[in-house]
């Protein structure tokens, strides 16, 4: 259950404080603020003013971080179990979306 | 290591496929896509307009579940390690931003 | 003043109903899915799975509409005025960013 | 047409560079961006943690003006008129959504 200690490590850190987790609204507010941020990297190193090396992802990876640490504040303020969540979407992709896109050949 | 297999789950459906992952741009406007989709969750249940119990969270479930299979296809195209960014997040947390709150009072 | 009648028309919708604006946050929300629909429209044109013709953008206008009128309720729900907002935008395209990028060489 | 003015504004300041308009995705990404700092500041001053005053929207002004840009930018890029594209939003309003809330009685 590879989300359930992730969740936790956000709680143990969260549950040192009075103030507990935020609204939804506010944490949602979060989540755009650290996708914003994510989206600016993606500009400094892919788009039309590269300022950093598409080869330099550091940056990015701490973003992504960022946002996986709000979805799981989210997630534990309302009670969801986030291994749930991610297993429904992958039955989904080998349901509904397994033949999205044109397969690679296999041999057998 | 939590992230090794939700990325490996996430990379074993896409290399079916000939397509592989999109560039970081796309991967990136689908994350806003997603992100959109759990604001009009977020609305629906806690809104002005609510349409769904605050009890009911499923379809929050499902679309934080969206957003980090997206986070997955971005950090599996750029060779990311996403539980090397989120540890660095929580040493942040108890670096950092440990004494951002007030906290609870502790016996010993 | 192009920005007043714009406010205008979209505060005598809101004013026929009793609700009013919706508090920030929600705003917020509705603008996060706004964008998130944008994304959509600009995967499906210029995405790596193109739906649409890149030449049929009205759907993108639709979108862009939309953004524009969910700003306006949050501007007049907090008694912000978009012209003032817009000029000072423009005064720092010419002040502070006007050399930003590569000229243009221009004769005289 | 209180759109055409803004959106020449942009333009006109666009085009003193040799660059020209990013491609859409990169507009985007911006967007997202700047959707993101508007965030921070809603956070800020509705949040849960109140660093300024809800009087203060000076901020949140200055933030949507740059979105109000970065969508002009994408429009030009597009030749998407603004101006059509909000017509309709408010047909939409007086059609579609026209009794989507409980209205205020009249007198008459």
């Amino acid at each position: 259950m590879p989300f359930t200690k992730t969740q936790k490590d956000v709680d143990d850190w969260v549950q040192q404080f009075k103030i507990s987790y935020w609204k939804s609204h506010a944490i949602l507010a979060r989540l755009t603020e650290e996708t914003g941020e994510l989206a600016r990297e993606i500009n400094h190193r892919f788009g039309p003013k590269q300022k950093k090396s598409t080869e330099d992802v550091k940056d990015i990876e701490d973003e992504i971080g960022d946002i996986i640490f709000t979805l799981c504040c989210l997630a534990n303020s309302l009670n969801i179990n986030l291994d749930t969540g991610f297993s429904r979407v992958m039955d989904k992709c080998y349901g509904r979306d397994n033949n999205r896109y044109e397969k690679n050949e296999t041999v057998n």
